[in-house]
């Protein structure tokens, strides 16, 4: 396969980036947005500017094959199927034609004007048409707090954690992207144990701090995706916000799993940082203990090292930081998660999203969701304006965050940023 | 609305329908085929011939406004997304093309040997690109059969289960058309409770007695669709086989519900019956005690009276019938799963399809899965051929067949027949 080579820490580029930008020249992820009156292309971001990609590859400076129209499209699903090696190259040549030393862009001024646009200028859309969206639950410290706090604290994990990476299939039509404001669900509760369920809007809403990854085409059905082939199937993630309606969720999810308590709305940043920028940050993750059987054995560097926050900013007022977590906290690894996805022959498609579960850490201040920060709501969290938290309110502001650094290139994911209304 | 037309029992059409086709002129069912060397188009089934609406269109016949381009499609999406008032529109017109007294079409031989095919001659393909797909669990004897054998015999409703039409999402990518060869699943499973989980191919393959309903489109996103105007919103329905692989579902379901056990494959039957054809069979369902919550309150004829069978052919061998079942069982109605899916807000688009869950009727001879008939394991079946089973071998193929019957006239739904192949 093509060597990476936009990752260069050394490189610079000759549009100017602010060194605490979430996107220097080594990042380069990939989005769809729209100017007044164009429609939806495809675009990079760089610091504050905005690559339109369509443009850049009109102009003749991609010669990577695939022809403009491909980004000139609402979806990024078109450029993903085209394969790691292609979206691997096209991303090469990017690095390449905004590295410091290359004029043949830079020079152009009247193309520059055309393909540089300033990110105030663009709106950024949902960039992947998500076919199928799978959640998992991954991470051991969340699985732990959640067992501890609903069944028993000496038998906190269930017997299959160890040995399967748990997950579920999601609601792919309603994963919006940051900015989209969502409402406050309403649905079946059951307050009183002795009375029957009731309906309204629900009063325990939360977020899940989650990162995801989408997928090229994978396997046909029947087939499987092995292990040590999976992160070539991987093209990128994104920060992913679960809401999630906790007494919704007590309520409907024995035995077939949380359904509305999720469906109502995911939310997602816009851009999708591949795998390949990731590359440098890749971390050892947990020791598994019990060894997972043969199809889901890896070794070496199979986690990320991505330091990720989460705010909560009620109306009018500033924001408080509830949470900061890492993904490399993750026990299963993407590639143990997709290669465990496909392993009964279920088909992966270009365009699949696959969350990964709350990411909490070892402590509070780790914790991914406001019902393990406030511990069931026992705990609320002290607000800078002076207020107090359990869950969100009305009004409230939830933004996620995250960056992975190495060899001192900052590689930024950018935001997640919903506000949430009242229910209807 | 426009009226339903086509359904008029006392209608005869100019072309040759034996008696007992799943296909008279009031049936008329969507699916999407293929000639040899032709691309895919929508097709409608009377009786033994597959009618081209795309070449209908073409010359002329259909005056609805679409024009004939949505017809030669790779899905039925386009043409649902209509809405149910124009779908229904091209339904009755066919039904008047096809009727004996007219001779708009009947009289142009070269039309008609264009517009009209031996149903030998065509390929059939998976007629609705899915979005979401759901999974409900609504009929009351199958939950009771799987709380009876897994939990408490007498306690075998969870206390949800009659206040929610539990559902949970499934996979949609592994979605087949009957026809489409499966291969046994391999998976984690832990046959010996003081042992680790082992990993193979699945031993305990079941299939599960399902109808699923595709939609229009629905509600947007935090906007709900009332169960009064759910129908509304419900294009058609065909056969389900929800595959299910018993022992990794045991293993790997709590707490998040079936997730591999189910992913590997679903297949589903060819043509999709309209809502409107269905009409006359409506028949009220069981009584619902307690009574649900207003948004899943309803009343008079919500259920539909559909007999339907599943046969297991051994390889070189006779099929033996091994469940009649019906959908008039179900405890929740369509509309109230509809209702239920989108209070949280959830949108439902085009192109969805919710499968029922496994419809079991009051004894054995009723039951909907292998799981039931043969409970666990424990009372194999006789099959014609001499041998027994508990569970589905590889060679077998699974067949399932239904049909409503209302005066005088028979609409069915054909079959979804699938070979089982052994694990890859």
């Amino acid at each position: 396969m093509t060597e990476i080579t936009a990752n260069d820490p050394n490189r610079k580029t000759w549009v100017e980036v602010d060194e605490e930008s979430d996107f220097p020249i080594q990042n380069l992820p990939f989005g769809i947005f729209s100017t007044k009156g164009e429609e939806k292309r495809v675009g990079v971001a760089l610091g504050d500017k905005v690559i339109d990609v369509y443009r850049l590859a009109k102009e003749g400076y991609l010669d990577e094959g695939l022809g403009p129209d491909i980004y000139k499209n609402e979806y990024l699903n078109d450029f993903m199927s085209a394969g790691k090696e292609m979206t691997r190259k096209v991303r090469n040549r990017i690095g390449e034609l905004f590295d410091e030393n290359n004029n043949e862009l830079r020079d152009m001024a009247a193309d520059v004007q055309k393909i540089l646009l300033d990110k105030e200028s663009v709106t950024m859309h949902l960039p992947v048409k998500v076919g199928d969206y799978t959640d998992f639950y991954s991470s051991k410290e969340h699985a732990t707090n959640v067992g501890t706090m609903f069944r028993d604290p000496d038998n906190a994990l269930l017997p299959n954690w160890l040995h399967i990476p748990v997950g579920y299939h999601g609601r792919a039509s309603s994963i919006v992207v940051s900015g989209t404001p969502i409402h406050r669900p309403k649905g079946q509760q059951k307050p009183n144990e002795d009375e029957p369920p009731v309906f309204g809007p629900c009063k325990l809403l939360d977020f899940e701090l989650e990162m995801a990854f989408v997928t090229h085409d994978g396997n046909a059905l029947g087939e499987n995706i092995p292990i040590e082939r999976a992160d070539e199937h991987i093209f990128g993630m994104c920060l992913f916000n679960d809401w999630s309606a906790r007494d919704i969720q007590k309520w409907e999810y024995v035995p077939l799993g949380p359904f509305l308590a999720k469906s109502f709305a995911s939310s997602i940043s816009p851009w999708i940082v591949t795998l390949d920028a990731l590359e440098p940050s890749r971390c050892e993750g947990p020791e598994q203990n019990p060894a997972p059987l043969p199809y889901l054995k890896q070794s070496g560097k199979n986690n990320f090292d991505i330091e990720l926050e989460v705010g909560i900013t009620p109306p009018d007022s500033e924001e408080t930081i509830v949470c900061n977590s890492n993904f490399k906290y993750m026990y299963w690894s993407m590639a143990q998660q997709l290669a465990h996805h496909s392993v009964n022959g279920c088909n992966i498609r270009c365009g699949d999203m696959m969350a990964s579960g709350t990411i909490s850490g070892p402590d509070r201040s780790a914790f991914g969701s406001m019902l393990e920060i406030s511990w069931k709501g026992t705990q609320p969290v002290d607000m800078n304006d002076g207020s107090q938290r359990k869950f969100i309110q009305d009004g409230d502001t939830v933004t996620m965050r995250g960056h992975a650094r190495a060899n001192g290139v900052k590689i930024g994911f950018g935001e997640v940023k919903t506000e949430v209304l009242p229910a209807k």
